[in-house]
């Protein structure tokens, strides 16, 4: 707009469905029972999870556009979808995998989405990652020193 | 309405989370991916499902109700959802065991879910089982013989 | 479509926010709360109820539609939302006032609306009215007879 | 389940993104505006349309489907989305192209996207399309001599 | 993560149904009208108002939670819905009571229940109170001195 | 509440349909559909677009009202969707007529109405503007300079 670079935010929404559970293997049942409740249920439950991305940059004044568009939907594709959608986060994602004791919790899955794109969207700046495990709950990461 | 009872219908929504997956036993690793795609991943994978059941009757003069909502809910939850959420439909939930070749699609669910509750609600007609496994796709059951 | 005028159903959702209870005053307080919980508290409570109504009718070969859309908002507005909208239904819509023993429930808010607008719509038959009160409840409603 | 097919419907939906307007070429600007408001400003204007296939079938007892989901959506990519999104309905849609006097309303696109569908669909029987012009605005077609 | 607590926002919706109207007592009639509008009806009316409560915290390294999800939704429970939902929040709730000069508007409602929850959710710090009243108008509130 | 005025945000939906492309005449057919894809069909497409403006500022101590709701909407329906509901942005709207160089993309938008916006709500600061093209794209301006 009449040359003048406007900082904005542009967000784009993604669906991946998959289940998960929560279970800390030094616990016994009965405590990862009282503090994951039904989420402790090892075989596993799953969720439709929507996962939005922020980005952050100046209007490129020729295009109108933040943010390639289509660009974007194909990182999101390629970093997020297709590791996480019809996959089991405990079994099959390695940030999740046994032995690194990362509960896939929402805000956990937050924080893993966001080290995924960290750095991979030219042009513009990450800035909020949101992931809603339900209508009702999610979790928002604005990066690390944030 | 002035003592004429009239015919209507009643619907409460229902969510639980599930996980489940699609696999033929019979079949090699190669015809279930043909046949099922993303589905076949044995791991599991997951879903928020939106239930939504329909009742028939004719309205109570005195209460206004169709049926106790209260009751309806308390049905909903003893006989669906309590089975249901947080659970892994090929593992846990009997109609969809291994042996019963039966696979945890959603039209399966529905007909399951209308089995379940069929002649459980006092006083009204089951009329529809609906089963949302994502908001852009749901299956409708009427009923044996409909 | 050439010429041949087929039957059609246009729905149009309508809102109105209005407050309510349930109260039988032939009832002791005792049994008005057994029977109808939380929403026998005559301070009122109140909901954003959404209303559905769907006529049928065939396509008019000159203009496409059923029904003129503007015609069929401004009878929406002016049989119902005038009537309900910030209105106590207990109090201020005179189907649901003291003496007439009709609870507004959303079955009967569901036949009370059906009455408001049948033989109200020109060129068109009104074919179903639908009632939300909470986005996981609501009551279809066909007509008498239906 | 249990060998007994039962009749089912399945819903999937889809989206396109298109621009309109309702104009009858044989009336003078006054008569239209007159009988399509602001829909007759003839630059055009548009809409996020939401359609709704229902199709009607038994079970498969093998894969629990009623109709093959993949199959489904590309039958859906192909006769309706690549034809009507990011389209001038008018202007590129033939079913609604000059000459054809066919206004491009709600209920028209729905009986234009029937015959698009009729008989396209293996195993199973098209039972109804329905066509959100916006959230509030839809019409539902179940086939010729319905 | 690795060690490194990074700080996320964890956000939980609930709901509740209530009653309001808006009056200045030391108003005419015609002055409360001309300011308030239709919400000057004394009768009351009502909405399903939608609460969103945002904490903001590190991820605890064993749990992947910021907040016990449990202990989260019962004190949402206990410190706002059971007080808020059916009812009169002109009549039954202490903050918005006839003489306190408060007015039950949404952004007086956001406000009322930072208060109520400020303090109250051990390990997290509040970070916004979202309160919808219709799903096109809503209040945020970051508390006092934000 | 008591005297102390607090800093509140409150945000008004509002909606319009539009038509548009992207285009850049100063680019061949093939670099602008390399660069806007199916957006770059100059037949227009179109979409219904959801605005969310938010202003922040104290509450009334006598009304609650940061800003007067009516005087609001009447605000956003003069300033914004008269001029650009039912309308094609490229053809109708002056800030993306051609010769500007303008491209009407959802960021664009958004800093479109800021500027239309700004300035025009007495008694509160324009703090936000929101611009969904779909429910899964959306941008978020916050005013040159922030």
């Amino acid at each position: 707009l009449d040359g003048k670079n406007d900082m904005i935010l542009l967000t784009r929404k993604a669906d991946f469905s998959a289940a998960h559970f929560y279970w800390n293997p030094t616990w016994s049942e009965e405590e990862n029972v009282k503090v994951f409740g039904k989420c402790a249920n090892r075989q596993g439950h799953g969720h439709n999870y929507t996962l939005e991305v922020t980005v952050a940059g100046e209007i490129d004044v020729v295009t109108g556009f933040v943010v390639d568009l289509k660009l974007l939907k194909d990182i999101l594709e390629r970093e997020v979808v297709s590791v996480y959608d019809h996959r089991h986060l405990n079994y099959e994602v390695p940030e999740f995998a046994e032995g690194t004791g990362m509960v896939p919790t929402t805000e956990n899955i937050a924080v893993a989405i966001w080290r995924r794109l960290a750095g991979k969207i030219p042009g513009a700046k990450l800035h909020r990652v949101r992931v809603y495990e339900m209508p009702d709950l999610f979790a928002d990461f604005y990066g690390e020193g944030a």
